[in-house]
C-alpha cells in the first residue's frame, strides 16, 4: 500500500491490527479457560484434495490454532474421497471430546455435495457457521455460531460505531457466506439494512445512500468513489489478485480504493482489512464452541 | 368495504379469492395423494391456555384442514400446563405416523419458552417454518418450510408480478414470524431488498422507493398515500381493530387504504388480503410435509 497523508491514514481500518489484538486476547482467554480446569480447545480441519490455495489456508488456520493454545488438528484427504467416507470422518470428528470446533474447507471435489457435507457438522461444532441451525439461530437471534468473515467485518464496524442504531447499511452481494448472514448481523444492530445483488437495477444509487456499506462481490474494483456517501464507513470484502503494468500481481478489493478513500468517513484496505479478521473470527468461534460444550457462557456478546 | 369505481376495484389484489383457489386446488392434489396409495396427512394443532383469540384461530384451522380432506388433531392443554408436559406431547406427535405437521398455537404462558418449544418440533414437520433449521434453510435457499404469513404474500405478490427480478422490495417491520423471512423470501424472487424497523431514520423515503412494498408492523395506518410510490404493489399484513364513529368496530390494516388505493397499483385489502392465504398456506405445508415424509418431491416450487 502507499504512504498516505495523517488526514487520508487515520481514515483506514486497521483490519491486521485488529486482528492481532483479538488473536492476543483468545490466547489469554484460552490460557485462563484452560486453567480453569477446562479441556484444551481443539479444532479440526478438513481438506479435500490438492488446491494450492486452499493448503495456504488451511495450513495458516492450523499454525494460528496453534499460537492461540489451543489444539489443531489436520485431516487431509485425496481428491478422490467419496461423500460416504468425509462423512463417516465427521461422524468421528462429531463423537470426540477433543475437538470443539470443525471446520470443512471449500471448494469441495464434485463428488461432494457441500450442502449435506456443512449439516453434517454438530450444530455446536460448525465454527464457520454455515449449516441451516447456525444460519436459522442467526436469522431468529438466537445465540450461536456466526460464520467467520461476516463476523470479523462487524467487528471492524465496531472498532469505529459504537452504536449503529438508524444508520443505512447497504450490503452488495447475497451469497450465503457473507452477505445474507451480514445482513442479519446489520438488523440486529437495528440497522436499515439493504441487500444488492447482480440483478440490482441501481446499485451505485442505492450504495450512495449507505451510511455503512460492505461489498462482498468479487468483482474488483466495482464499487467507484462517486458510489460512497461521503463519511460513510466501507467495508471491503473482495480479495482478487491482478497483474501490475510491471508485469507482477498485486492484491486488490471490489472498491476502487484511491478512489474511495478521500470520500470515506473510514474505509478497510485490501490487504490488511477483512482478510486477518476471518481466521481472528475463526479461532474466536472455536473458544465459544469449547465454553459451550463445557457449559460457561460465551465470553462477549455481539 | 366500501364499493370502487372499476379503475380502483381492479387495483384490489383479491386474498380471499386467491385463498379459496389454493385451498381447492389442495383438496384436489390431497384426494389424488390419497388415491395413490400414500397415507391421509394429519396436522396437529396445539392450544395451551384459553385465549379466546387463539381458541378461534385454532378451530378455523382444524376446520378448514379437515375440509381439504386431510385428517386434523387437537390438543388443548391448561393454561398452567409445564413446559416439560408440552415438550413430552411434542415428543409423541413427532414420533407419530399419522401427523405429518404440527403447530403450536402462539402466544405461549410465561412458564414457557417458545424458542425451545418452536425447536423441540421436527423440522419436518415444523409446518410453521418457525424453527431453526426451517429458518436456517430459508436463509440458505435450501428447500424447507416456509411460514405461512410470508409464503401468503409471497403467492400474492406473483398473482400480479411473473417475475420480480430487479425490483426494489421494501419491507417495512423485522420480525421472525413476518418481516425477516418475507425479506428472504423476496431475494430468492431476485428482488433488491431493504428492511425498515422501530429503528429507520425515515421510513416514508424508504418506502417511496419500494416496487414492492410490504407492511407488517402492528400499527394500524402507519403507511400514508404519500409513502407509496406510485405504480407499487402494497401488500398490508397489518390487522388492527379499531372503533367506529357509530360506536362499533372495524378491522383495519397498517396501511391508510382509501389514501393509497389511488396511487398504489396494486393493494391488499383488510380485511381479505393476507388474512386468508395464512391458513390457505397452513394446508399448503401440510400436504408439502406429508409428500416430503412419503418421499414424494413437493408439489409446486415457489
Amino acid at each position: 500500500m502507499s504512504t498516505f497523508p495523517p488526514e487520508l491514514a487515520g481514515k483506514l481500518i486497521d483490519g491486521k491490527g485488529i486482528a492481532r489484538s483479538l488473536t492476543d486476547r483468545i490466547g489469554r482467554e484460552v490460557s485462563s479457560f484452560i486453567e480453569q480446569g477446562n479441556a484444551v480447545p481443539g479444532l479440526a480441519v478438513v481438506l479435500v484434495g490438492n488446491d494450492p490455495a486452499s493448503e495456504v489456508y488451511v495450513k495458516n488456520k492450523a499454525i494460528q490454532t496453534h499460537r492461540a493454545g489451543m489444539r489443531s488438528f489436520m485431516h487431509m484427504l485425496p481428491q478422490s474421497t467419496k461423500q460416504e467416507e468425509l462423512l463417516e470422518l465427521l461422524a468421528q470428528l462429531n463423537a470426540n471430546p477433543q475437538i470443539h470446533g470443525i471446520l470443512v474447507q471449500l471448494p469441495l471435489p464434485p463428488q461432494i455435495d457441500p450442502v449435506v457435507v456443512t449439516n453434517a457438522i454438530a450444530p455446536h461444532k460448525d465454527v464457520d457457521g454455515l449449516g441451516e441451525v447456525n444460519a436459522g439461530r442467526l436469522s431468529l437471534g438466537i445465540d450461536g455460531l456466526v460464520p467467520c468473515t461476516p463476523l470479523g467485518c462487524l467487528m471492524l464496524l465496531q472498532s469505529v460505531h459504537k452504536d449503529m442504531t438508524g444508520k443505512h447499511a447497504v450490503v452488495i452481494g447475497a451469497s450465503s457466506l457473507v452477505g445474507k448472514p451480514m445482513a442479519q448481523l446489520l438488523l440486529k444492530q437495528n440497522c436499515t439494512v439493504s441487500v444488492a445483488h447482480i440483478h440490482t437495477r441501481d446499485t451505485r444509487a442505492l450504495a450512495r445512500e449507505a451510511d455503512i456499506l460492505v461489498v462482498a462481490t468479487g468483482k474488483h474494483g466495482l464499487v467507484r468513489g462517486d458510489w460512497i456517501k461521503p463519511g460513510a464507513t466501507v467495508i471491503d470484502v473482495g480479495i482478487t489478485r491482478v497483474p501490475t503494468p510491471e508485469g507482477r500481481t498485486r492484491l486488490v478489493g471490489d472498491v476502487a480504493f484511491e478512489e474511495a478513500l478521500p470520500i470515506a468517513g473510514h474505509i478497510t484496505p485490501v490487504p490488511g482489512g477483512v482478510g486477518p479478521m476471518t481466521i481472528a473470527c475463526l479461532l474466536h468461534n472455536t473458544l465459544q464452541a469449547a465454553r459451550v460444550t463445557q457449559g460457561q457462557s460465551k465470553g462477549e456478546a455481539l
